[in-house]
């Protein structure tokens, strides 16, 4: 239940970030709904596409579609107020990889594959949803360049099978990298941390 | 044997829009053709994949190629009067929309997949490949700030519903909606209608 | 033996090859690393979701992601070095192009295709993985406009269904298409040939 509500908490949060982003580009109402959608389930979708889970979530379960439509209708309505809730929207969007990343993660574990590739698709269940947004709007994906994102989720993936190796509570394997995505986040994005630059003048370009 | 006509139109005038946008960017032969195959084929392809329908249809099925190769051969050849067809490809271009959402529409419906599903999945088959043509082309998708195009697609497959509720021939329950969404594209583009704007200054930008 | 070998060189060479161009755009590590990524896995992961075959190959055999892992790390250390090493580069990555070629084809064959489409899925699996690259760093992708490069996939995919017409050994059917890839790409680059131009200014374009 609490799992439910987070991840939905966690599609708002990511339809919202597809809204904002559509917005910049001046994009119509409908092509703002597409990239909130694929922004909010383009990331599972793959999953699910490379592991051969087919039909994809989303078809069969329609409430991810009324939720999306959901946060369009508000996020446009409410679009001049948008960045007063900028905090609350980077709590939910964190809250969102953090549990998209352990649920991608345990459908590797289900379907046999090694830690790598569960973290592998951990990782790709929370991060390509943003990278095709980034796409659809003709942009270098951010979490290429800018910020320390997918870094969390794999980080949150060692932690998860560090954590399977000891006997602790199921609940907690499931919760700690979850907190643990969350808390990287929070950090480098409060003392604004990103990864080591390869480039010399990288400060100045 | 009509169906299939239509079909085979659509293709024919799908790939010649990736032609077309192919020749300004000024790719080589062999990227005209391969823009053509992915905005004929793109959408179909990517409803299989979501559906779990595999191998693709036009693995299976050459004819598809052999249109596009066609289609392609001849698009090159009479790339100076491409301008005089205008009219008569969007005429097939719209065509093929319509029939595409049906089709995808069909598809959901054999899948078990609820109506709001069917109609995403319409809508998926005949839009994307003109998406995937853009991203490709490295443009923001045109469908997503230019046209009335998909709108059509979600109001042909929400038509095909409700006469799916009354006890109607089933070819007309088939036909009307695609008349519907070539209808809605007819007068978008000859009234110049567009979805309503977002932007105080969208008139200028 | 040495099939598996020659596949970890063209692993190599996608990946330094994507590696390069995550560079070129000043790509975080993440980002080089996700890049070298889809580089060396796309077009295959493109084959195997388009096939049904699922979990795709990576998944199951992690030698790929280890080789992906070790060359990123490598061209990132020595890529100051990297420029010297370009010959060398373009070797190990005509080895690759062509032993996906035929790779492809081959899974094709085992899935039922006729060549036409076992040449399209060679050609996928050889070419893919680079086009993705360069819509993921927003650049037009390269084999479209500029280089001989998908046409060699295709003669080479011609020449291995013409040589199965006749009684020959296996080994050589599968070995000659990877050479006639491979010198088609050498002479192409070696004499600057590239695909005929369509445009009338294309030369000073």
């Amino acid at each position: 239940m609490l799992y439910y509500a987070i991840e939905m908490l966690g599609i708002v949060a990511f339809s919202i970030s597809g809204v904002l982003t559509a917005m910049e580009k001046r994009l119509d109402p409908f092509g703002i709904f597409i990239i909130a959608f694929v922004t909010a389930l383009g990331g599972g979708t793959l999953r699910d596409v490379i592991l051969g889970v087919e039909p994809v979530a989303w078809l069969v379960n329609p409430s991810y579609m009324y939720v999306i439509m959901g946060s369009v209708f508000l996020a446009v309505i409410l679009r001049k107020h948008l960045r007063y809730l900028r905090t609350s929207l980077f709590l939910f969007d964190t809250f969102g990889i953090g549990l998209y990343t352990v649920v991608g993660l345990e459908k590797g574990v289900n379907a046999g594959l090694i830690p790598i590739m569960c973290i592998t698709i951990g990782t790709i269940s929370a991060c390509f949803g943003g990278v095709i947004r980034d796409i659809l709007c003709n942009e270098i994906p951010i979490i290429f360049h800018k910020e320390i994102y997918a870094t969390a989720c794999v980080v949150g993936g060692i932690c998860y099978f560090i954590l399977d190796l000891f006997p602790i509570n199921d609940q907690l394997v499931f919760a700690i990298p979850i907190v643990v995505v969350i808390l990287i986040r929070f950090l480098a994005v409060r003392f604004k941390l990103s990864l080591p630059s390869l480039y010399k003048n990288a400060a100045q370009g």
